[in-house]
């Protein structure tokens, strides 16, 4: 009988030292005995950084083309490494870099889509016996150069070999040992998630919850790749994404998740005339900045505020290009507005809950919190509040939909 | 007209800091304006060294090929930022590594040989207005693994590009500014040597004169590429290594070149039988273990002593080898005799010039200095002695045949 096929991926920080990625060889070494193992790597922690670093040390702008052939030698020199330490303890293993297995991409250099997976090479290592160590993060475009897929795009490569060569599961082995209903450092109470749906991943994911990067949920998603999320500093099982299943939504909410890095600005006095949303939006997407929320208030004479959500980062780019539409539409003023955090909260089950919203309208109203903005979809609820209520907000979000504390005694 | 096109090769050292990439970026961007460039680099001084010692932290004998995939990022590394400071001043460039040029060499990890090189997207890129990058020390195998030239590689890789372009030049920059008479730490009115033969070079080079790796001497040799080595911190011209020219023969010696890492071996009371000399010399060589100069004396009793030179290195091991032979052949003791090193004059004249190789021995005879072997060849003359007199053989042979320090007032 063909002994199942599993694909595990360590992060940055499981191979961040020489003692560490021996420990990680101890792991795949113990789980090479049940299974045929496909081994997806990271850069050890901070070598990403230190290559970009040196990168952009000699260009402000580093050639994209360029920076991907610089980043990617850090996945390269770990995938290696790990085939050695492997070697050294009796486990025969052997090393694949993107264009070796054809991890072909678009050409969208630091941040590359996969487009297909060519798996007869790593099946070859795998009939002769050996676990197959695949460099995460890069690919190879049609021209034979190199590309990244973006940070945390190891994940993704996981979840992608997963799915090519048919896996029965792919194991992400990470700093946390799964996906929690909140931030544990704000809610001390806060619990593993022992299955989390694809959807409420994505949602959860998105708003800050950096435990998976979220093209790999969605490549999850799609080919139905069960992904085990744990810790590789224990043997805990820690939180499996999968498909829906039926009884998914008796749970109502899955997790209470925060973003701190989006800010808010407000244009004033927009005149109220068809097709000035999208002067505003067009130019802003074109410089690949993401607006999230949107919100207008319709004012007296024929005018409107227009406001909405950036990521932080962006703040600066995106006021200057508001103000230059501004002049040319005779809107008024574009400016940012204080310290906002975005709180949301998630669950398949508020599709046949009703209520959801006007639960967290009301728990945030108890406590005196102003909600700014809200936006909902079919499995969430945003709302903008003031930043200093952050954890305030999260908690007694939390404690209404997901048990507060127990008291003693 | 088509502008010329020339090789740059540039070593650990230039390369070795952001500065130092920066300083190489004006120098290929002032020649690009002459000439169409190939720029091939080596990893960051210590880069290579810092690999090697992760690699042996998980197992004393790493996997050659993960070796390889693991070293060969250095000069990925190198390739790409030179490309992003290139770029940085407005001179487009483009990075390539081994297997996108179709460097393919045999499967020899650690010290593969080059087989064939496709130019057909180098002068793609040349054609396109670009400086080409090119990693240095790496190659590709028939089945599509990264291998590695073994040390000073980035030099073959370099001659090796240039013959597949037919390259009007090669030039080596590095940090000495060419090749001298001898070490002038040792003798300091060595002087540089404008032009050198390819059969010269080797000679010195094998003997220690660690300016170019020798097999980039060879491959010189046999595509007829001029190389030009050079200082990478000056403008000065360095010294061109060439194919042999008539007149070349008038200089009667080029160099004088010692060699302090070899040992010498004595094995005792061999029996004087045919076959034995194999015997002794087959399973040393079968470890790789190369033997450069063999003397016998032939004694009483149809007994013989063999005296052989080793590096010193590999002492131990022949030694443990020829102890072995030895008491299956019935020899004596084998031993290793002492400090020696071996000095030597190169020089095509010598082919002309008759009484040469008198001359090295009465100098050495005339300041007491025992010559306890000797081996020669048609342009080179080699004599082990003590290692106490290294500096001062160099020093009277150096006089003999280059000239002596002229002496003030």
């Amino acid at each position: 009988m063909t002994r199942p096929l599993v694909v595990q991926k360590f992060g940055g920080t499981s191979v961040g030292t020489v003692e560490r990625i021996q420990e990680v060889a101890r792991r795949v070494a113990e789980g090479a005995q049940a299974s045929r193992l496909i081994v997806v790597v990271s850069a050890m922690s901070g070598e990403t950084d230190r290559l970009l670093k040196l990168a952009r040390a000699l260009s402000p702008d580093p050639l994209p083309r360029e920076s991907d052939v610089v980043v990617a030698s850090g996945e390269q020199v770990t995938s290696a490494l790990l085939s050695i330490a492997l070697d050294a303890r009796g486990v025969p293993a052997q090393s694949f870099l993107g264009h070796q297995i054809c991890i072909h991409t678009d050409d969208a250099h630091t941040k590359a889509r996969i487009r297909s997976i060519d798996s007869a090479r790593m099946f070859a290592a795998l009939d002769a016996g050996k676990v197959v160590v695949v460099a995460g993060f890069q690919g190879v475009d049609g021209n034979g150069n190199i590309t990244t897929l973006g940070r945390g795009g190891s994940d993704t490569t996981a979840v992608a070999l997963a799915a090519a060569t048919g896996a029965d599961a792919c194991e992400i082995y990470t700093d946390v040992d799964g996906v929690y209903t909140t931030d544990p450092r704000i809610v001390s109470h806060a619990h593993k998630l022992e299955r989390i749906s694809y959807d409420e991943m994505l949602e959860l994911a998105s708003l800050g919850a950096k435990v998976l990067q979220i093209r790999s949920v969605e490549f999850a998603k799609r080919y139905n790749v069960r992904v085990h999320v744990r810790s590789s500093f224990n043997d805990e099982p820690g939180t499996w994404v999968v498909p829906e299943e039926s009884n998914m939504e008796e749970v109502t909410v899955a997790g209470v998740a925060f973003d701190r890095d989006q800010s808010k600005i407000t244009l004033t006095d927009v005149p109220d005339r068809p097709g000035l949303a999208a002067r505003i939006f067009s130019p802003i997407a074109a410089k690949g900045i993401v607006v999230d929320m949107i919100i207008q208030n319709t004012g007296a004479a024929g005018k409107t505020d227009m406001t909405f959500t950036v990521p932080r980062v962006e703040l600066d780019a995106a006021l200057r290009i508001v103000r230059d539409v501004a002049r040319e539409i005779g809107a008024g003023d574009a400016r940012s507005e204080g310290d906002i955090t975005k709180v949301s909260v998630v669950g398949l089950g508020m599709r046949s809950h009703a209520g959801v919203a006007a639960q967290i309208f009301e728990t945030l109203a108890r406590e005196g919190i102003n909600i700014q903005m809200i936006s909902t979809s079919e499995i969430k609820v945003s709302v903008v509040i003031d930043a200093k209520y952050t954890e305030l907000a999260v908690r007694v979000l939390h404690d209404a939909f997901l048990g507060a504390k127990e008291t003693n005694g």
